[in-house]
C-alpha cells in the first residue's frame, strides 16, 4: 500500500470546517485544528487529527460548550484564576496564557490556574505562544485517572503532561513536552487502534503485572517516568492543576472517551516569566546560544550519532512533514472520512 | 561496634559553634547548622553534617563570603532579582525565599532568582520555610557537571535539585525533594567515603561505560533520572538557575570540592504561590486531605506495604531520630573531630 502523505494546510483547514459545521466560532476551530494538526507535525500522532473523532463527539453530545465562555475570577499583580466554564480545553488554555503573557509584562511573573475545563491536547502549543514574547513557560494539566501512584496497582492519577519552552532568540526555541508517565497514553490508544504491541514497563494490568498488549495496558494502569520521582511530578501537576485551580481530581474527573453525561471538569496551570525583567534579553540568549552548542558538541555515548535539545526532534519533524506531508494511519484517516461523511463536509486532504 | 546514636540539638549546636568561630554571625550559623542537621534527620545523610569539612575548609580559604550580603537588583510586582554576592548559599536561598513570601501575600506569586551564590544544601529546606504561610513553593539550583545530557558520556549538567512543597492544613506538609539525576551525586560522594559499591544504572564511566564503582563513577558522570525527561527538567533547571539569574551554568560553574580559588557563582530560583489568593484555603486542605487519604487507600502493588506522600518517609525518618539520636558513619565523625581539634571547639557531641 502507498503512503498517503497529507498536506498539513489541507488538513487543518479540513478540521476546522468540520468543528465550524457544529456550531464552533472560527476562531476557536482554528485554534482547535492548529493544536491538532501541530502534533501531528510534530510526530506526536496522538495528540493529532487522531482526536477529531473524540472532540466531535462530546461537541455533538453537548458535553463541552460549543461557543467559549472565559472569564477571570480573581485577579492579583502576579496571579490570575480562571474559570473556563467546560469551554474546549485547547480554547481555555490559549486565552489564559495570552492573558498572563499580557500581565507578566508588568509583574514580571505570572501564574495562572484555569478551572472547569476539558482536555487540553499538546500541552507544547501554549507555552510556544510565550517564546516570541521573549518569555519562558510552563504549561499543565490533569487529566482523568489513569496512572498508579508509585507503590499502587491501581490508577489514581492522570498522565498529566507538562510543557515548558524557553526563548532562544531564533526560530528554535527550547521545547519540552512531555506526559509524567513513561509515554503518553495516547501513544497506548494508537497503539490498541493499530494492533500493535507496547514495550513492556510502559504500563501494568488492572492486577499490577507487566504486560505488552495495549489493550490489557487500557484497563489496567500506566506508570509515572523516572518511577518515584515521576510520581512526585504527577501528583504535583495533579494538585495545581486539579485542586488550586478549584476543578476536580483523580477519580473525581470524568473520563474523555467514555461519559457524555459529565463535564470533565479538569484544569490547566499556565506560568509565565518575562526573560527581560531579570536578565537583559541579548545576555540571555548569546548564554542560552552558548549552552546548546556545547551541548550538540559533547562526546556522544555509544550508538548515539546526534545530541538533541529537548523539542529538536519534533522540529525536525515538522520542517519535513510540512513540505513532504502528514502521514496518518489508516484507522485515523477512516474516522475522518466517517465524520467528513456524516457532517456533509468534503473530504478533499488525499 | 556499638552503633553511636547523637542528639540533635547538641549535633546542631556544635556545627553552629564552629561556624561562629570561623567568624560567621550567629543568624548564618543557625541556619547553616540548621539546613544540615535536618538533613540528617530525614535521613539524606549526604546533605548533612558530612557537608561541614568542606563548608569550613571553603570559609577558611576565603572562597565564599563569611558575613552574608544579599541585594535585591530589580524588582517587579512578581519577581525578584537577588544577587547574594558570593554568600553561602544556604542563607542567601533563605533570605530570597523569605523576601518571596512577603511579596506573594501581595501579588498572589513571586518567582525569585538569585546569582553570585553557592552550594545552597537541601532543597527542601527552603521550600518548607513556605508550608506554613499556606503557600506552594518550589526551589532549584544548578551545580557544577556531574550529569552527561542524554545522548552523551560526558558531563554538562549539574544533578540539579528540585523541592516543592505543598501546605496541608496540618504537620504533614507534601515535600518532594530530588535531584535531577538518577540519584544525588552526595550518595555517590557517601559510598566512595564508606568504601561500597553503588548499583549500576546509577552511573558511567569517563568513556561512557556502565560502573558500580563510586570512584569510577564520580570520574565520569552520573546519569538522569527517567531518561530523556529527566534530562528536559535538569536542563530547564539550568537555566533558569544558572541563565535566567546572571551566574553561571554548566562548565562555566566552579567545583565545591576542588577549587578554592575561584567562587562557585551558582544561581538558585524560588517560586511562591500565595494558595488564598486562587482557592479558599479550608477547601484547599480539605481536597488535599481526601487526596492523601485516597492514596495511603489504594490497592497496593505485590511486596509493597505502604504507599507514601512525597516527603512522609523523611519525616518518619525525622520523628524517629528526633527522639532515638542521628546515626552517623564513622568517617562524618572522624571529620567533625577533627574539625574540634583544629578550631578548638569541644567534641561534646557523643
Amino acid at each position: 500500500m502507498t503512503e498517503k502523505r497529507i498536506n498539513w494546510v489541507k488538513l487543518k483547514d479540513f478540521c476546522e470546517r468540520l468543528l465550524i459545521k457544529q456550531g464552533l466560532p472560527l476562531e476557536d476551530a482554528n485554534l482547535i485544528a492548529m493544536s491538532l494538526v501541530e502534533a501531528d507535525l510534530n510526530g506526536v500522532s496522538s495528540h493529532g487529527v487522531s482526536r477529531m473523532k473524540i472532540y466531535m463527539k462530546r461537541i455533538e453530545e453537548g458535553v463541552v460548550r460549543k461557543s467559549s465562555y472565559i472569564t477571570i475570577e480573581k485577579e492579583y499583580p502576579g496571579a490570575l484564576v480562571v474559570n473556563a466554564h467546560n469551554s474546549m480545553g485547547i480554547v481555555a488554555g490559549v486565552r489564559a496564557i495570552d492573558m498572563a503573557i499580557e500581565k507578566a509584562k508588568i509583574a514580571g511573573t505570572v501564574f495562572v490556574t484555569v478551572k472547569h475545563s476539558n482536555h487540553f491536547g499538546s500541552a507544547a502549543f501554549f507555552t510556544k505562544r510565550a517564546v516570541k514574547y521573549g518569555m519562558i513557560a510552563f504549561a499543565a494539566s490533569n487529566a482523568p485517572p489513569t496512572m498508579a501512584p508509585w507503590g499502587a496497582c491501581q490508577a489514581y492519577l492522570g498522565t498529566n503532561p507538562l510543557s515548558v519552552a524557553i526563548p532562544t532568540g531564533d526560530d528554535k526555541p527550547i521545547i519540552l513536552d512531555m506526559a509524567t508517565s513513561v509515554v503518553a497514553q495516547g501513544k497506548i490508544i494508537m497503539a490498541a487502534k493499530n494492533n500493535e504491541k507496547i514495550p513492556e514497563g510502559w504500563a501494568i494490568t488492572k492486577d499490577g503485572k507487566p504486560t505488552t498488549d495495549p489493550k490489557e495496558a487500557l484497563e489496567g494502569t500506566v506508570l509515572p517516568f523516572g518511577g518515584v520521582k515521576g510520581y512526585g511530578i504527577a501528583l504535583l501537576i495533579e494538585i495545581l492543576s486539579g485542586i488550586l485551580s478549584g476543578s476536580d481530581f483523580g477519580p473525581y474527573l470524568h473520563n474523555l472517551w467514555k461519559d457524555f453525561k459529565t463535564p470533565q471538569n479538569l484544569g490547566h496551570v499556565f506560568h509565565v516569566i518575562d526573560v527581560s525583567k531579570y536578565i537583559e534579553i541579548e545576555e540571555f540568549y548569546k548564554k542560552i546560544s552558548t549552552l546548546k552548542n556545547d551541548i550538540k558538541n559533547l562526546k556522544k555515548a555509544d550508538g548515539v550519532s546526534e545530541i538533541y535539545l529537548p523539542g529538536e526532534v519534533e522540529m525536525i519533524k515538522s520542517e519535513h512533514a510540512k513540505v513532504k506531508g502528514i502521514v496518518l494511519s489508516e484507522a485515523v484517516l477512516e474516522d475522518l472520512r466517517e465524520l467528513a461523511n456524516k457532517w456533509d463536509v468534503k473530504f478533499n486532504i488525499i
